[in-house]
């Protein structure tokens, strides 16, 4: 499974290719941050960053997006930007036909460092090691773009499972309400 | 000049059209709310709302978007969902080629009521009024949409001249600055 991991920003967007070969092996593709200025216009940055998420999406052909669930409790000064790019990118995988999914980052830390609430300087040292990389990715959006799709392909059989088994139960209550339903209606026709 | 508002949500997202016919002459020329599942996947969410935004660029050609700025003050609940929508909106206007205006809902009501604080009955009564329609626009979503219209019909001339105004100033801040140089270079030669 290959998962572009997407970590949203506007003055740095980190993407990350990573490949998930089955078990806790993980291989890196490809990693970068795209940069976009400060005083553009914020359609201008939101464009430049989606187009090169296109272009990521089009040159490395990933089995899925993962990103980095935003939320508005902190931050507030950035919060809006970062949530517009996540919008962006979330709507550009879809128009893509890839699947999206959300992992918020304490998530992403316990995956990679086995602590939620890790630093960035520990996360990047995961980063390095699990990717077996020759130095540690900078700057530290780069290093989460990886670790969030470390995190994908580690997190996405249990998800799957998750799903499955919502899916089941789902189906063993509709068949427990149709026959509820027949015994009510063969006791009315009684 | 026509104007495409977007009131963004995932939703309800209102869209309208109005030519701005000089002074405070306004044209209803569209108006309609996208609406999305609740338990639909966010990407397909914010896809679907995008893919009627591209359709109605193309179909109604507007010379500029605006968009009404999303806070992350109040609702924090839905926020973060209105703001990847209208990333996605100032993004495409972008792909587009077109400017994105962003105007506040206090800027949006004091200029179609006289009252920032207006309410959503009074904003609809308003819209229905100065664009002389048959009926009120429903849901309020698409009244909103009309009013960011209107409100950026309205707003435009002040926002030019502001722009003119500053872009002046930064000149003469140069050529003061230029000056200053020139006077101290003959003074070093002297």
């Amino acid at each position: 499974m290959r998962v572009l991991g997407v970590d949203p920003g506007l003055t740095r967007c980190g993407l990350g290719v990573v490949d998930g070969a089955g078990g806790r092996r993980v291989r890196c593709v490809a990693v970068d941050v795209v940069r976009t200025l400060a005083d553009a216009p914020l359609p201008e940055r939101l464009l430049a960053v989606g187009a090169e998420v296109e272009r990521w999406i089009e040159r490395h052909r990933p089995d899925v997006v993962a990103v980095e669930r935003v939320f508005s409790q902190h931050n507030v000064r950035t919060v809006m930007g970062t949530a517009q790019v996540s919008g962006v990118v979330a709507m550009l995988a879809a128009k893509a036909g890839l699947p999206v999914a959300f992992h918020t980052p304490s998530e992403v830390k316990a995956a990679v460092t086995g602590e939620g609430r890790a630093g960035k300087q520990q996360v990047t040292t995961m980063v390095t090691r699990l990717l077996a990389l020759e130095e540690a990715p900078r700057p530290a959006d780069a290093a989460d773009a990886l670790a969030l799709a470390i995190c994908h392909c580690w997190r996405a059989p249990m998800l799957d499972r998750m799903a499955q088994a919502q899916a089941r139960s789902a189906e063993l209550a509709r068949a427990h309400k149709a026959r509820l339903e027949a015994a009510r209606r063969a006791g009315e026709a009684s």
